[in-house]
């Protein structure tokens, strides 16, 4: 027999009955029935209940193991008494009595139960991480996780895309967020860093000819902490290709993507044909370049109701160029309270408040509630009313100014109500592609003009759409939304160098910046570059909304602390002397 | 139309013939042929000649196209005339008659040619690898690396393991190699570490009760620069499993890499149920322990037929405890000046020399012949005959002293006899298990034991093993050779902190030290620890066994040179002022 294990502890049914059986596995809990032990015992797959009583050459020892033990035991199949059928087990209907034990490996006193549902601190999680995850919940995310990768990895080279790895200790590119440096030993006073992503490398794969490349391939970023990414690295699905257009990548990415969720998704709804949604429009109707379409809520814009209405504030406020009126629909909202909450929400986030209207039955028809209906008049209520097709128990709230100054606020007062609201299909993924990025943005203070997103994509128009006003400049890059998320982020690149020396000018950034800091990427586009695009998919943030978890760290293996501490392993730690003087550095004591 | 390609450059046949399709590729060579411009266009899946002349609308355009310029063409399959046929290529039959053309990407005069065999110094390629990329060699060792990840992956994936992501930003661990160190700026002074593999963390991660691993990971260790490995980091296929022996990990591994190579092989044999040999017999049939099986030479000791014999060298040698005299048969080796020349062999690499004995027929039958065998004497020299098998024609080599001293000369001198000899079969792969690593050496001049190979290893025996002679306790550990290179190493793992701290002990390191050191992992085994093991293969040394390279820069996509430098990317390099000080660390000049 196995040293070990004749089957793992899901494989016995009664077709075993009467076989003597090898298995090994943890003590997942241990019941003493008046001199009988009853132990689950539990390894990846399953759970077998093995028993032991004094008739056995090895009771003594039994008696001894405690919970999460790992043992192997010897013993008989034997079928369960009809009344105690576990339906729920894979081998439920048997259990096994124990002739033989070996200890594999005992344990202390446990400072996390693995059974049961107590909850423990976070740190005391994550220092005796190998104990959390052997608990269900973990242990299924990661297995969750392993096969997310799988499915997609199956899915790209059913594409016939290939998968290769670029380098992870590189030279620094200031893509936005900040490096992780690396000194170099053998040239003192030099660095490597980490890639915040593969972007240059995986362009360079293109000019080197390769069509279609994907990686899942590990960022990283010196981010300062947040709750919901990881403080240290991530992964994404990294995607590039050459000879395609922005709609031959949505092609390409929908059914890969759609299909891996529809696949995890736990019967949740996937939607088709996702739509496509101007960055300008997804900040008009949802307040957010990554909106939650779960949420059957768009917003309007109502400006010509209020415009030299008897409601001052807003005719007034509409005098000033550039500012609007917007409108966000609540069906089934039509009750004082739960527009006072609302007004409340918009005053918490720092808005002096939200306008309402909500029309309400009074025995004489539908009546229209609230100051707002008062001071416009009923004529222009109705109007309101019949634009945003609303009736008896609805309401509308509304908003005005700059929207800059609005937007996010109105775009949050949107998912609270359609939470509140029951308006939001829990069960589903609703994905939509955001395009039409504007390449630039002004600094409302400073006037200057930088990139708003990447400074890579190809700009619609070429050369000539740079020669006009930048700020009309729209790129070919796109975000891909999910239930609120940005899942997906890409572009078709700039691939020609005098329109990217032309772009960057633009930004205020020399040839020579461009040279010194894109030099890789830039000097390859001048040997004949091929146009191409891509897209990166977050790994983490995927698994995250299959799995349900709104924390990172429910969906790492070993993840870092919100400090970016491993503590587990003890990292970071202070290096040895001897470690410091080779690689030519001093550290210097912080100032507190 | 497809904005850029109805077709890739290898798909179009006689049946195609009279369609306008349109095609987007590289320039690879163009020929002007009396007025009619020939051009070979080039994409990632093969090639398309297009011609164009003074009737096309873009003759003057194509004029102006160069090598590697890449363009989009518009234009009507034709049939090539019977006697232009090129049978080696898919599109041989067709070529197509430009109608309208599009530079997508012009290129600068070119640094390293595309097309041809011309060499260029490794500056070169490095510097403008995308293009050295396009090369038909490095594009299918790429392709060829591509697809051996993936059929990995696919073998693991068949087997049921998992592929779980280990962190890169960890902690120290001194495990042999130097670490790569990244400076902490949220922990001013502290330092993460990227991993030298994820030996720990698969251990780890055995304790948290998965299974079966797997991952293709990223390694990282700051080495010296030597010709076959990269000097930054490199890939394994790392596996663990629980609940194994070492033959289990064997009969799990055997038919992914066996099955691997025959695939990728192209045609050559791969051996067979591996042959397991321990670490001292592969000492001292191949003086070595990662030999090359395709030779058939097999050493042997012959001491007895040298001792208190004539040859005064050896047998006075033979008087010293812990000497040996051990022949290298040579079949078809017999000539004088082979054996001269491999006696040279010896003296080159640091020997005496190798005294030698061939046996020739001088017409009254067989005849040995050389100094040896006129001090020796006939009888001996007939006994060593019979024992190594060897005839007319045949030679043997003959080195004598402590084995330690001259086992690595005899192994090279093998390789050079089985080459020089034709007796090694190049069109094979050879694996062998080379098992029963002794766990510790002595130094031979501070007499200190330390670890032979890793620490991790379980001692055969166990406990009770450490508790002998340490320099006779073997572990199971073990690596795989393939054709003279070790491809995978790996062990059955000290799961048992009693023993772990015992082993440790034993090689001059406290129960502090270790905690210290390891105590990620040593904690964990504390709580109910699983028997595991696992091993880890080079998927770099992998690809270059199968793409037939000596340098791992050719199997690489974007390599470091020898001098730990990307001088593509132009890595490592100045950090700004203000990075050093978020990190809180000063350069130190260096003391040249």
């Amino acid at each position: 027999m196995h040293a070990y294990r004749s089957h793992t502890c899901t494989e016995l049914t009664k077709a075993n009955v009467g076989e003597t059986v090898r298995l090994s596995g943890w003590v997942h809990r241990i019941r003493d029935h008046g001199g009988i032990l009853f132990i689950d015992l539990r390894d990846h797959y399953g759970i077998t209940q093995v028993l032991c009583d004094p008739d056995s050459p090895v009771f003594k020892d039994m008696e001894k193991v405690r919970a999460e033990w790992c043992i192997r035991i010897d013993g008989n199949v034997m079928a369960r008494d009809e009344s105690l059928v576990n339906e729920k087990l894979p081998t439920g209907e048997i259990e096994v009595f124990v002739r033989d034990l070996e200890v594999l490996g005992a344990s202390d006193e446990l400072p996390l139960m693995v059974f049961g549902d107590q909850e423990y601190p976070e740190e005391t999680r994550l220092k005796y991480r190998y104990l959390d995850l052997r608990r269900e919940k973990l242990q299924e995310n990661m297995k969750l996780r392993s096969n997310v990768v799988k499915d997609l990895r199956e899915r790209m080279w059913a594409k016939d895309f290939n998968e290769f790895q670029t380098p992870i200790i590189t030279a620094s590119s200031p893509e936005g967020a900040r490096d992780f440096l690396v000194p170099s030993r053998l040239h003192p006073g030099k660095f490597y860093a980490l890639p915040q992503a593969p972007q240059q490398f995986k362009q360079l794969i293109m000019v080197s000819g390769y069509d279609k490349y994907f990686q899942i391939a590990p960022c990283f970023r010196d981010e300062d902490p947040r709750a919901d990414r990881s403080p240290t690295d991530f992964y994404q699905l990294d995607i590039e290709m050459s000879y395609v257009t922005q709609q031959d990548i949505f092609d390409t990415v929908e059914p890969v993507i759609g299909g891996m969720f529809e696949k995890f998704g736990k019967g949740r709804k996937v939607n088709k044909d996702w739509p496509q949604i101007s960055y300008k429009d997804a900040a008009l109707w949802y307040g957010s370049d990554k909106p939650d379409l779960r949420n059957p809520i768009k917003m309007q814009v109502v400006s010509e109701h209020f415009a030299g209405s008897g409601f001052a504030i807003f005719a007034k406020l509409l005098e000033t160029e550039g500012t609007e009126i917007r409108a966000i629909p609540a069906p089934k909202g039509g009750s004082r309270k739960f527009c006072d909450r609302m007004n409340k929400f918009a005053q918490q986030e720092g808005l002096p408040g939200m306008g309402y209207i909500f029309w309400r039955d009074q025995g004489e028809g539908l009546e229209a509630a609230g100051p707002l209906a008062k001071n416009i008049g009923p004529e222009r209520t109705e109007a309101i009313r019949q634009q945003l097709g609303l009736g008896l128990g609805d309401a509308a709230f509304f908003l005005g100014g700059k929207p800059k100054a609005f937007e996010s606020v109105a775009g949050r007062a949107r998912n609270v109500i359609g939470e509140e609201l029951g308006l939001t299909d829990k069960d589903s993924f609703q994905f939509a592609w955001i395009v039409d990025f504007p390449i630039y943005e002004k600094d409302e203070e400073t006037g200057k003009i930088d990139f708003e997103h990447n400074p890579f994509s190809m700009p619609q128009g070429g050369m000539e759409a740079l020669n006009g006003d930048p700020l009309k400049v729209l790129g070919y890059q796109y975000d891909l939304a999910c239930n609120g998320y940005e899942l997906v982020s890409g572009a078709v690149r700039n691939h020609s160098p005098e329109i990217m020396y032309k772009a960057f000018e633009i930004a205020g950034y020399g040839k020579e910046e461009v040279n010194k800091r894109f030099g890789g990427m830039v000097n390859a586009f001048q040997y004949g570059a091929p146009p191409h695009g891509g897209c990166a998919m977050g790994i983490d943030r995927a698994v995250m909304l299959l799995a349900d978890e709104a924390n990172i760290r429910e969906v790492i293996m070993f993840p870092m602390n919100q400090r970016a501490e491993d503590l587990m392993m003890g990292a970071p730690n202070e290096p040895m002397n001897e470690q410091l003087r080779e690689l030519h550095l001093r550290a210097i004591p912080a100032e507190d």
